[in-house]
C-alpha cells in the first residue's frame, strides 16, 4: 500500500503529467475502455457538508478506485483548513486490494485545469492570441496557467463579479510575461479562447459576446442549477464535453437541453476528437464549446500518475497493509 | 491518519465489540440518526469482478465513510487470496479529511455474524434450546459462533447442499461443547432459532418446516434474484430487517413483496425493537424473521470500533497524511 500525502503533491505533480493523464483518460472514455460509476453526493446534515464518491475504472490504464470527500464550507473560517477536502483511493483491478491513497486537494485543481487545457489543445484555433477569463478565484489561476501553455497567447483579458480579485489573473499573466487587461463582458469579443470558472447560478456570458472562431471552456457548472453562459451560445457552438450524461444533467448543457434548444446528440465527447473519430474544429469561424463537468476518472488518472512519480522519486510512503 | 491492516483485525476485534457496534448503529438507523448512502456496485468487466462502495453517516456516533471493494472470483485459484476483498475508509465528519483506513475482510464476516446475533438477542425466545443452520460455508462458522453466545443453546442442527461441509458446523458446536446433528430440512422444525447463510437463488426452507415460536435470520440474500426461504414464511412471520429499502429490493423480502404477499409496511427495522419503539416478539408462538441485507453503516461501525481498540493497544499505524 502506497501513500502520497497532500503536502507532497505540489513538488511531484507537473502540469504536463496532469495534462497527459487527463488527455489519455478522456480518450479511453470515448473509446469505451474507461467508464465512470454513478456519483454519490450527500448533504450529510453536519457542518453543512456535502460528501460523496466519484469512482470509475479505466480498463486501458488499469486504474480502479474512487475519490472520496467533498465540501466543508466552515473549514476555512473555523479551522484554517481548505473547504474542499478529498482523498483518492486506488485499487488493484486484478485482486480488489487497496493499492494507494493520495491527497486529492491539489490534484482536483490540477485535473480541472488540465481538462480545459486539453480542450484548448484539441479545439482552439492554432493562431489564438487573446485568452479571456471569466472568474478570477483560486481555481481560475490554475486554469489560466495551464491554458497559457497551449497556444502562443499574447494577452490575457479578464472579468470577475468582484473586480478586486482580478489581480489573481494579472499575477499569472505576469508570470508568463503577458499583459493583462480587465474588461467588461462585451469586450470578451476580443478573445480567441474563453475560460469560465465561476460558481454562478445565472448566465454571465451572452452568445453575442463571443466572436466567431472562439473556443469557450465552461468549467464551473457541475451541479443542477449552476450556469455560466447563455444557452443560445450552445446553439451557435459545436459542443464537446468530458461525459455526455453529466453534461446534459449537471453540466453547462443542462439548460440548453432542458429548453429544447439542443439535443443530447448535439453534445460530443472531447475524447472522440482526441481519438480522431470526431473532426472537432473544422473551420476558423466555428465556435467550439467544452463543457467540463469533472469526472472521477480524471481524479484517478492524475492520482495514478502522481503515485508513479512518487515511487520514482522515493517519496511514496509504503505501509504493509 | 490511522491505519489498521487486515492482519491485525483478528487479534483486536472481539465478537462483543462487533455486537455492540452493530446493535448501536441499528438503533441509530431506526431513530433517524444514521443513514446509508446509495450503494454503488459495478461489474467492471475485468477478472469477473464486482466492485463498489457502501457508505453512510452516523450522526450519533460521528462515523462517516465507506467500505470499498468487492468480489474477485478468481483470487483464490489464481493468487491464493480470498475472493471477497474490502477496505474501510473513515473520514472526520467535522472537516472531511481522511481519518482511518482499516482492512475490511474479517470485519465484514464479523459484522454479518453480529447482525444475526443482534436479531437473536432481540427477537428469539429466551428459552431457545436448538439452533438450526442452513448453509455450512466459511461465513456460517462466524454466524454460529456469534449466535451461540445469545442463548443457552443445547444442540446445533444443520443442513447444507453439500453435506460434506457440515463438519464446519460440527467444529464450532464442539468448541462450545454442544452436540451437532446433520438433519434434513423437515427436521428444522426442531429448531428454536434458524440461521440461513447461503448464496442460493432458490428457496431452500419451506414455510411448513418452521415451527411456531421460531426466530429465523436470513443472512444470505443481498442481491436481486437471491433467495433462501419460501415467501410464504414471510407471510407467517413478523418480518424485521436492517434497512427496509434494501430488504424489499435486494433482501429476502424482495420475493414476498414482488408477489404481493406482503407490503413494505410489513417490514420493520430491527433497530426499532432495540429502541423499544417496536415491541418485537410478543408471544411464544410467533415466528420472527430477520432479513439481514448488510449495510455500509455496519462496516463503518465495526471499523470505528477496531480503530479505537488499535489506538488503545498502540497497534494503529500512524501516517502523517
Amino acid at each position: 500500500m502506497l501513500i502520497v500525502p497532500e503536502r507532497e503533491i505540489a513538488d511531484l505533480m507537473t502540469r504536463d503529467a496532469a495534462f497527459a493523464a487527463v488527455e489519455k483518460v478522456f480518450a479511453a472514455m470515448a473509446s469505451g475502455k474507461a467508464y465512470n460509476f454513478p456519483v454519490v453526493r450527500e448533504a450529510i446534515g453536519h457542518e453543512d457538508a456535502l460528501y460523496g464518491f466519484k469512482g470509475g475504472f479505466d480498463r486501458a490504464g488499469l486504474t480502479l478506485g474512487l475519490k472520496a470527500g467533498g465540501y466543508w464550507p466552515n473549514n476555512l473560517e473555523k479551522r484554517g483548513l481548505i473547504n474542499h477536502q478529498s482523498t483518492v483511493f486506488l485499487f488493484d483491478p486484478d485482486t480488489g486490494k487497496a493499492k494507494a491513497m493520495v491527497g486529492g486537494n491539489l490534484l482536483t485543481a490540477l485535473r480541472t485545469a488540465a481538462a480545459s487545457s486539453v480542450s484548448i489543445r484539441h479545439l482552439a484555433r492554432k493562431d489564438a492570441k487573446v485568452i479571456g477569463m471569466i472568474g478570477a478565484g483560486h481555481q481560475a489561476k490554475f486554469q489560466l496557467r495551464a491554458a497559457l501553455e497551449q497556444r502562443d497567447f499574447e494577452k490575457v483579458i479578464g472579468w470577475n463579479l468582484h473586480p478586486e480579485m482580478l489581480s489573481n489573473l494579472e499575477e499569472v499573466a505576469a508570470e508568463a510575461g503577458l499583459p493583462f487587461e480587465a474588461v467588461d463582458l462585451d469586450e470578451m469579443r476580443a478573445a480567441d479562447v474563453i475560460i469560465s470558472i465561476t460558481s454562478s447560478f445565472d448566465a454571465i456570458l451572452n452568445a453575442d459576446q463571443v466572436s466567431p472562431g472562439t473556443h469557450v471552456a465552461c468549467m464551473g457548472t457541475d451541479t443542477k442549477g449552476k450556469q455560466e453562459v447563455d444557452p443560445q451560445l450552445l446553439v451557435k457552438a459545436d459542443v464537446f464535453t468530458d461525459e455526455v450524461a453529466q453534461s446534459i444533467s449537471i453540466g453547462e448543457a443542462q439548460h440548453a437541453v432542458a429548453q429544447g434548444l439542443i439535443a443530447e446528440a448535439d453534445v460530443a465527447q472531447l475524447g472522440a476528437v482526441i481519438n480522431c473519430t470526431n473532426p472537432g474544429r473544422i473551420s476558423d469561424d466555428q465556435i467550439t464549446l467544452f463543457d467540463g463537468t469533472g469526472v472521477g476518472l480524471q481524479d484517478l488518472a492524475v492520482a495514478a500518475a502522481v503515485v508513479d512519480l512518487a515511487v520514482e522519486k522515493g517519496i511514496a510512503i509504503e505501509v504493509d497493509f
